[in-house]
């Protein structure tokens, strides 16, 4: 595994002497309107609190990259909440929360078009400033429904095996999501293309990410997939560039139902499997550490014929 | 998986905020005298020469104890080779490797007695300076052989399912591997004691590691579990005292045959599948900070009541 890593960094950045530079970490967050259908156990304020707890340094991803030095950029991709200026956000917010789309659109066309544009002019600035390996995680009560209907539209498979229990439902929760998805797609009728299914069924952070994801690669930085929302925007940023995945490191499988599929889907090995279901990156952070040991084998272990070891008779 | 560590380590210290401190990996060097009959594609003087390839900092373990902070002591067990005085070696020499256990017994019981003991003195000195979380591992050309010997008569499992390639055998080297070590547990005959076992078939890095893990159990010390010959160390050491493995974490499951057995017997969950088989401990010093993770989350996160987030409805 180590060494199939360290081989397609080499490859992105065209050298056998390959490097990991001022790591970053992103976190967009963004509200869901499908939350008032009754998607979530959790109130949607969660998600403006949970931005307070990033900035706060309090959540699980602030302690992950803190102690394997990433740096860490949480952006208002669209939360319902006015945010003050905080020198670790990001002001990025396209409208406060989707619409639910169990009756009409998530965003408009526009408004989805400006949320990928403004994830790659994110990456830029972070690229400009000497990162060449970035990770993407979210915030978003409510996103793993949009994750699973666009995995369930894009990857061509059953609603049902794509919608899992989110951040806690119980058993009745779980079929009241399944029930509720299920009807929203079946409300809209339009082409599945990838940006049809995002500004239908998407959030702002999802698309924000997807945009950042399609800047990353066109940089040629590393980039690092975290979980079940991260991964949703790669399908739609490899349905829009299929060159995407190439610079993609898959980093942790999520404990959450459906992102074992999606990395079949995507013939994706991940290197983690702890069972997390937390979101923010954080499958990434804590994986950090075994993609800089794959660098480091590369450039700092001794051959057999360098360090005079006798080889096989 | 980080929670169940995080409460592993949590009840082994006795407090809700454990701390990992000075973390060390000790490397067992031994030769062993079945490599004659062919077991190995490799020459025995490979055991010398990655000792000085430890020393020179240029092996994969050296790598990866830099990359992760974590301190590395090579200990000459029982190398075939006279090595000059190093800071960085400890010499605990118990002969120039074993015998052939072909035909007669690996080593005498005082020289496994003094190997066991040798191993508690080391660990109780690196205990002694601050360490309370090590992890071991070994060289040996030969030592999967013995390795899968003492699983088999450990585990009760038929030698053919604990026989792999070692280091790099091909289809014909593996069958003769094979052949001659049940010829030797033929010609054994012996009551299927711990001690016995491992004084007729054992390495000395494997007695010393044993040791070494009897007396971190008694110190109360986290034991960080490497491959396939640092866990069959460990079925030795649960022989004799059974609450050994409370104290491990099992860092990775090696791609030598039979590892996965071995944990399965053990009912131990690795963290990691990255297929390396390297020995040398290079799994737990790849594994250490997701075993940090756990503990830093453990202390650090904030929980949802003291961030001020609001729980579920």
């Amino acid at each position: 595994m180590l060494e199939r890593i360290a081989l397609q960094i080499g490859c992105i950045q065209d050298t056998l002497s390959p490097s990991l530079n001022n790591p970053t970490i992103v976190v967009f967050a963004g509200d869901h309107g499908i939350v008032k259908e009754g998607v979530s156990p959790f109130p949607q304020e969660v998600t403006y609190q949970m931005v307070f707890n990033f900035l706060q340094g309090g959540a699980g991803i602030n302690v992950f990259t803190r102690q394997n030095n990433i740096a860490i950029k949480v952006v208002d991709a669209g939360v319902n909440f006015n945010f003050d200026p905080h020198p670790d956000l990001i002001h990025a917010k396209i409208d406060h929360g989707t619409k639910s789309y169990l009756n009409e659109p998530a965003m408009t066309t526009a408004q989805c078009n400006a949320a990928i544009e403004k994830g790659g002019v994110i990456v830029q600035e972070i690229f400009t400033a000497g990162c060449n390996v970035i990770g993407f995680g979210e915030m978003g009560i409510g996103n793993t429904s949009s994750a699973a209907i666009i995995m369930s539209l894009l990857c061509n498979l059953p609603l049902e095996e794509c919608i899992g229990r989110g951040t806690g439902l119980n058993d009745a929760g779980l079929e009241k999501k399944k029930a509720i998805l299920k009807q929203a797609i079946a409300n809209h009728s339009f082409d599945n293309t990838p940006l049809n299914v995002l500004t239908t069924f998407g959030g702002f952070e999802i698309a924000m990410m997807c945009g950042a994801m399609l800047k990353a690669a066109e940089l040629k930085m590393i980039i690092l997939i975290d979980g079940f929302i991260a991964t949703a925007a790669l399908l739609v940023a490899k349905g829009i560039n299929k060159q995407v995945p190439d610079y993609c490191i898959f980093c942790h499988q999520s404990g959450e139902q459906g992102h074992a599929l999606m990395l079949e889907h995507l013939k994706a090995a991940p290197l983690l499997h702890l069972g997390m279901r937390l979101g923010e990156g954080t499958g990434t952070a804590v994986a950090y550490p075994i993609i800089q040991a794959a660098v480091n084998f590369l450039n700092q272990m001794a051959s057999f014929e360098s360090a005079g070891v006798s080889n096989q008779a």
